[in-house]
């Protein structure tokens, strides 16, 4: 593992927001609406106690300065923020009219766009101090403003991924059988911290017929022996993201589990075979999902191939079909096929793939190959 | 403490939609559209994985059994949840338009009501779906949803008080002096879960001059003999909400320190005072702001006096000037005034308090006094 990191600076957050405001420009908007969040924390570094009902808002406007209005109270964090050299603090106080103080100095008919995770209270209330304003949202607008990495973003993406490694090295060691998941899951947040998580975002245990639901967390199911286990982990770390799956085996698999994980795992590998920089996101599912069609289990792989990751661990592009987004190097997402056999057990294998000149680059390296735990 | 408590039931959320939909329409509405939340918890029970790009939306339109749309990944945790059996579920697969299957006997013009936090990506998919439908924010719309509460919420409201209570008794146990405000803090959350909160919210602890900001969460600073410590703590327990401020005194505070802090005892006495049935939010707060008026401390009070409680930590109604509306019994809120002397140090107290028909109750009943700790 490498780092620790420097923080990013003041021109760091500098240089992405004029980016920001240079692609809203090019994308025919008259600015940028960002409610605290993952869009907030990567353009300014700021990170409000909570995203309430208490506008907090960040203006992004072409040829100006940013514009970040915060509730008075909170100003002296905001003062603090890595970002907020770069920018102008407008605070307001109980009593005021924020939308009022936000909308100081924006056009009054733009169209703008808003970060998707904004509050509905604060769009409307935007929207009712510039009626005659319009709204698209951050990802349907600019989906791609934070999905290509730079060099120091691969850095800590690149950590993140083998942290969640040698996750899944320590969980190998850890008794499966006669545990309930949400024990194993313990582990695994555990872990994920020990190895320099700040943030666990989720710890999926399935086993048996629990790993036959993409999205079962981990709950009371005692792990039997002969169980297949579903376990799909990350969270932030120095701020970026980690999400890996592997299925592991209590005892020996029988064939039917070998086959149905082999096929899953060639079905990876065609995915992470798609990836290359011209490619579209859309050519990511279908290879591999091909393999899974073909291994006669088509309609058991019931989601999407992938999705990207970065300051979240969720986030655009989208491995599915009809994303033509073109692949271009520093873009990072998850290539993640499964089978579901309802009932009775499922497979998902799943790395982060960064897009290289000479294609992808997987951030994750645990083995592939179906694991014995006991 | 009393509880465990009852789940709630499938009526019991029944009735609550019905009622949300019967207000509904008393208010010239369409409907309610609720995204994951808090709102969604009290209508349903229901709090998927996360809230996230995908659509988990609840609609509830007057004379329709309500329907609940969710991804298709997610239907089998949603059919778990204690309102499943009073609703409609209806999933949406990747690939598909989650907005056009939400629309589904929608109103093509109708005004809807949004809960405050479905994200902005939603309401805009909304209304692409709907282009002729418009939308206001549910706190605008039916700020009183959630704001009376039932006999079974008031037991529970009256636990999380009592155990806030309990939590303030252990703290004045441990030693403030030589600490890091971080480390009191730590031990505030972990007296919280102790005495049954499933979760903790905020967990204040402003020493000194920190204390003059009402937002300082608890950093690094060491407390020092002499000092005053805003303590603001509170979380959810059975799924409804504490939050208790006390102010105490490394050894023995000042005349000014004590006059300081007696001034805001009367203050919070005054404004618990003009609680009673039939009075509006907003008498609340200028009762306990002329008390620090008088006192000459007028301009170092610098928020509202009070918010509302419930499901969450931070709801309506708000005790704020321009705030007509009437205290009904079951009502819940803070009332929470404080003086802040920048760069010095500050004072709030906060109590929880509940309308009923003969005035205020208090669900906090820690000494409102100045303590001393060690």
């Amino acid at each position: 593992m490498t780092g620790p990191f420097e923080p990013f600076s003041a021109d760091d957050h500098r240089v992405r927001m004029e980016r920001a405001a240079r692609e809203a420009e090019a994308a025919g908007l008259a600015g940028l609406l960002i409610a605290p969040g993952p869009d907030m924390v990567w353009l300014t570094g700021y990170t409000p106690p909570a995203a309430t009902e208490r506008l907090t808002l960040l203006a992004l406007v072409p040829g100006r300065e940013p514009v970040l209005v915060v509730p008075t109270l909170e100003a002296p964090d905001a003062a603090k923020a890595a970002g907020a050299p770069a920018l102008t603090l407008r605070d307001w106080t109980d009593g005021t009219d924020p939308y009022a103080v936000a909308s100081l100095g924006l056009d009054l008919s733009g169209r703008y766009a808003v970060s998707d995770n904004t509050w509905a209270l604060h769009l409307l209330g935007m929207r009712r101090a510039l009626p005659d304003s319009s709204h698209v949202a951050l990802s349907e607008a600019l989906p791609m403003l934070r999905a290509v990495k730079d060099a120091v973003e691969l850095e800590r993406m690149a950590a993140a991924g083998a942290a969640a490694d040698a996750a899944f090295a320590g969980i190998r060691q850890v008794r499966f059988a006669g545990r309930r998941e949400e024990e194993i899951a313990a582990d695994l947040a555990g872990l994920l911290r020990g190895f320099g998580h700040e943030q666990v975002d989720f710890t999926v245990v399935g086993s048996g017929p629990n790993g036959a639901n993409p999205h079962h967390e981990a709950g009371e199911r005692v792990v039997e022996e002969g169980d297949m286990v579903v376990l799909d982990f990350g969270g932030l770390m120095h701020g970026y993201g980690s999400d890996i799956s592997r299925t592991v085996h209590v005892g020996e698999p029988t064939d039917e589990e070998h086959r149905v994980h082999e096929t899953v795992r060639e079905a990876q590998e065609a995915g992470f075979r798609a990836v290359r920089p011209g490619a579209a996101c859309q050519d990511v599912d279908p290879a591999a999902r091909a393999v899974i069609a073909e291994a006669g289990y088509g309609e058991f792989f019931i989601h999407r191939t992938g999705h990207g990751i970065g300051v979240t661990t969720h986030e655009p592009p989208y491995m599915i079909e009809g994303e033509r987004q073109p692949l271009v190097p520093g873009m990072c997402f998850s290539v993640e096929p499964g089978i579901y056999l309802p009932g009775r057990f499922g497979v998902r294998i799943e790395d982060i793939v960064t897009v290289t000149e000479g294609g992808g680059r997987r951030l994750n390296d645990a083995p592939r190959e179906i694991v014995t735990v006991g």
